[in-house]
């Protein structure tokens, strides 16, 4: 009965990747743990760079200088 | 002092049923837990079907097969 | 698919009271947004006084005025 | 490592304002638990009005009675 | 700048088992979003049996229904 | 209507530190968005190092290396 939160920022997840992260996190609860994929949930959050902040600062900021 | 959070998926839920859940689950906080109404909050995140896996795969995969 | 998470104080909550929350939440979700039960998840989590806050203070203090 | 979730609700929240929100918050957990800010995150999460809910009501309907 | 948050069930995870949860997810990160390991934050939280419920039952007792 | 949760590790937080997050989070909530304490809710959850993972691995692991 695993339930799984990926929170991640705003920068371009395609659809597609998602895809691969749904389904490797699901193998990952199957592989380790010998969960059922039938009750496995995965949750995918997609963050704003403006609402996410490490170092005190917003990651659009931290983005900027590193460009 | 509860804190609930309700997880959906983005199928189509209207204000009304969002009402209704807010409603329904702080009565039955103030039910089961005596709780006050005053300090019972809930917040209900809707998610998109893309971002939502079970079954490792995308919701929205598995909603077309059922159609 | 939903997934609900019902954080509430650790004040003596029985294994009945954590057992009504996830038939009545369960329920809830049923009655609606026509949810399968067996596709809901609900979570709880029991949390210590010491560790939540309102009022900007530590609920052991403010109970014990309280009391 | 303390990673913070800061749940407001949408009414007007600015840039400023959550720029202000990661900074102080980062500060205080390097004062309070001497946390390295590298390895601080903060997240943000916005919440329309009407899926905010206390005293069983949606806050939009509440923020209406208020004015 | 991913967050993961892995909820689990407590029915004997071990140590070995939280390593691998670990690993396997921030090797996925990296693989699928090109994330960087350093900011890349994974939290397990084991959730008692009592705690978790579907089909409207705690799985305490499902599970007690399963042997 | 904030609510906030604070992640840290298990690495000897005190009750005297738990009050200070708690007072300074409500009180960051208050001046940057005037905010009113008596519906600002802070749940600080205290995280065990062997369920924390950054770098790919335990933060147990990264601790001992460090010392």
């Amino acid at each position: 009965m695993p339930y799984v939160n990926i929170k991640v920022t705003d920068e371009g997840v395609t659809n597609e990747q998602k895809r691969q992260l749904i389904e490797g996190t699901t193998q990952l609860l199957v592989n380790v743990l010998n969960k059922d994929p039938a009750t496995t949930h995965v949750v995918i959050d997609v963050v704003p760079t403006d609402n996410w902040g490490v170092f005190g600062q917003q990651l659009t900021k931290i983005r900027k200088r590193q460009t």
